[in-house]
C-alpha cells in the first residue's frame, strides 16, 4: 500500500466496517493521506497499515539537508511523527500527540530512504503510547521516537463513517 | 537579524573574533542558515541571535497541514529544534541534538506566524539542555520542547575560524 | 513552612477560602503531606508553597546511595516529582503525573541537602507542565525534571473543601 | 538469582571472565547491588541478569505510598530505574543515566509486587537506550520507562577486573 498511488479497484472492495479490520484500518489510512498535505509534500508514503500500527518512508532531499549536510533533526521526527500518527489513528477515532522524544543515533544522510515503523506500545482508556524507530537503508537506527497520544472527539477522517 | 536578506555592510563590519560576542555569535548563525537547505525551505527564519539563544519564526504554509487540517507536529518540531540548532551552536562548536522532548498545548493554524525562542538552561562539561518555547501571533503557547546537546569535533560552520 | 513541624497558631488562622490564595494553596499541601507516606519516610520537606509552585528539599541519606556511591537517581526524581505533586495540587483539584523527564547534569553528594524548585510552565484546560529544577549546597544544578501533569476527578486532600 | 541471599557455592564457581557471559554479567550485578544501599533499602531485588538485561521487583510498602494512597511515582521511577541501571552496567564498564523518561499508565497498588523489566533498545558508541517496562503482579502495564545511557570511565564495580 503506497498512497501516492490510487486505490487499486480491489482493494477498494476490501474496505471493511469493522474497527478491528485490516481493510477499515486500510481505509481510514488512505483517507487521512488526502488531507495530509504535510506528510505528501515531503514525499512521505504510508507503506504498511494495522490496527495500531503504521510504516512510512521518505527519502531524504537536498532541501531536508541541515546546516552540518545530514538531514534535519527535524525531519527525522516528522517522518516518525506521521508514521505514530497513522498507527493511532486506524480505528477512525481522532487521535492527537500529546507529547513526544526522540533521541538521535545516527545521521540520516542526503538521497537515503528513511523507514519509520510505529507500533503501539501501552493503552490505558484514551491515552496511548506508541513507540517509533527509525531506520536507514542499511539497516542502521537512526533515531528512537516515544510517543504518548491521546483520544479526542471526532473521527480520524471525518465523515468517513457516514460514507461507508 | 532576518537571514534571508544579507547583512548589511555595516552589520559586516561588526563580525567579531571573540566567541562570546554578539557579533561572533551572529556572524556563525549566518553562516550555518547559508548551509542550511531545509530551515529555508520551510521559510524558518533567524530574527534574534545572542550567545546560547535563539529566536526563529515559521508561517504555517498549505503544505504544512496535517490531516487535522492544523500545522503539523513535526514541523511544529523542526521549527523548535532549529532554534534549538542555532542556540546551542553561537560559539562555532559544533553541537549536535542527542535527544529532544516536546509537548503539544495548543494547534498552529493555517497561514500562522510561529515563533520559537530557544535558551540555555543547563550545561554540564560538553552536555547542554536548551528550553524552548512556541507561540502563536496571539502569544499563546503551542509548544514546549526541551532538547539536550552534545558538542562533538569540528566547527559549527567548517572554515569559519581561519576565514576572520 | 516546614511541614515536618506542625503549623503556628498564627498560620492556621491564615487558613483561606479561595484556590488562589496563598494561605488556601498552604493548607493543602500540608493536607496532603500528612498522608504522604513516601515523602515523609525519605525526609523530603516542602518549605515553601504558593499557587501552582512549590519548592522541596532533601538531605541524600545513607540509605539514598547507589553502587557509585552518589545519591541514586530514583531519589533525586522522588524529590523533583514531589515538589512537581505539591505545585500542581494548590488549587485542591486531584491532579496526577502523566509523564515526566529528568536529565541529570551533577551527582548528588552523601549527606548534601537537595533543594528542588518545581513552577508551572504552560497550562491547557486540565494538562499541565510545570519545570523542576534541582540544585545542591553549593547552588549546581543536579538535574532537570518536566512533568506533565492532568487534573482527575476529586479532591488533592480528600474532604478538604467540607471542612473548611 | 535474588541478591538478598548469597549466591550458593555452585553460582560462584560459574563467574566468568568474559564480557559477553552471561557469569560475568551476574557476577557485576551481584557487585554492584552491595554497594547498591538505595536498591537494597528499598527491598528492591534483581531477579533476572542478562548481558544488557535486568529484571527487578519491589513490594509497594506503606512508606512508598503518597497522598494519593497509591505507589509515589518516585518509587516507580526508582525501581524502573535501578532495571536500567543493572542492565547497562552488565559489561563492568561505569555506565550512568544521562536522561530519562516515564509514562505512569496505571497505579502500583498497596502491597503490591512490582516487576521492572529492562533491555537494551538501541547502542551507538558509547551511548544506549533502554526501555524498561513496569507491570503489577495482575501483569498490567504501570509504567514505561525510557533511559539514555553513556558508558563514562572506570569499571562498574570498582576493582571487580582485578579480584577475577
Amino acid at each position: 500500500m503506497t498512497f501516492p498511488s490510487p486505490l487499486s479497484p480491489a482493494k477498494s472492495q476490501m474496505i471493511g466496517n469493522n474497527p478491528q479490520d485490516q481493510a477499515f484500518a486500510e481505509a481510514v489510512a488512505e483517507g487521512m493521506y488526502k488531507l495530509d498535505n504535510a506528510a505528501r509534500g515531503l514525499g512521505i508514503e504510508i507503506t504498511e497499515i494495522r490496527p495500531n500500527f503504521a510504516r512510512a518512508t521518505m527519502t531524504v532531499r537536498d532541501d531536508m539537508v541541515n546546516s552540518h549536510g545530514i538531514c534535519h533533526g527535524g525531519m527525522i521526527f516528522t517522518l516518525a511523527d506521521t508514521a505514530f500518527a497513522y498507527a493511532c489513528n486506524t480505528a477512525n477515532k481522532s487521535t492527537v500527540a500529546m507529547s513526544c522524544s526522540i533521541s538521535f543515533i545516527a545521521p540520516g544522510k542526503r538521497s537515503e530512504l528513511l523507514t519509520a515503523i510505529a507500533e503501539e506500545r501501552a493503552r490505558q482508556g484514551r491515552n496511548g503510547i506508541f513507540d517509533i524507530t527509525v531506520t536507514g537503508e542499511d539497516g542502521r537506527t537512526v533515531a528512537i521516537f516515544q510517543g504518548n497520544s491521546r483520544e479526542i472527539r471526532g473521527e480520524s477522517v471525518p465523515g468517513f463513517d457516514a460514507r461507508r
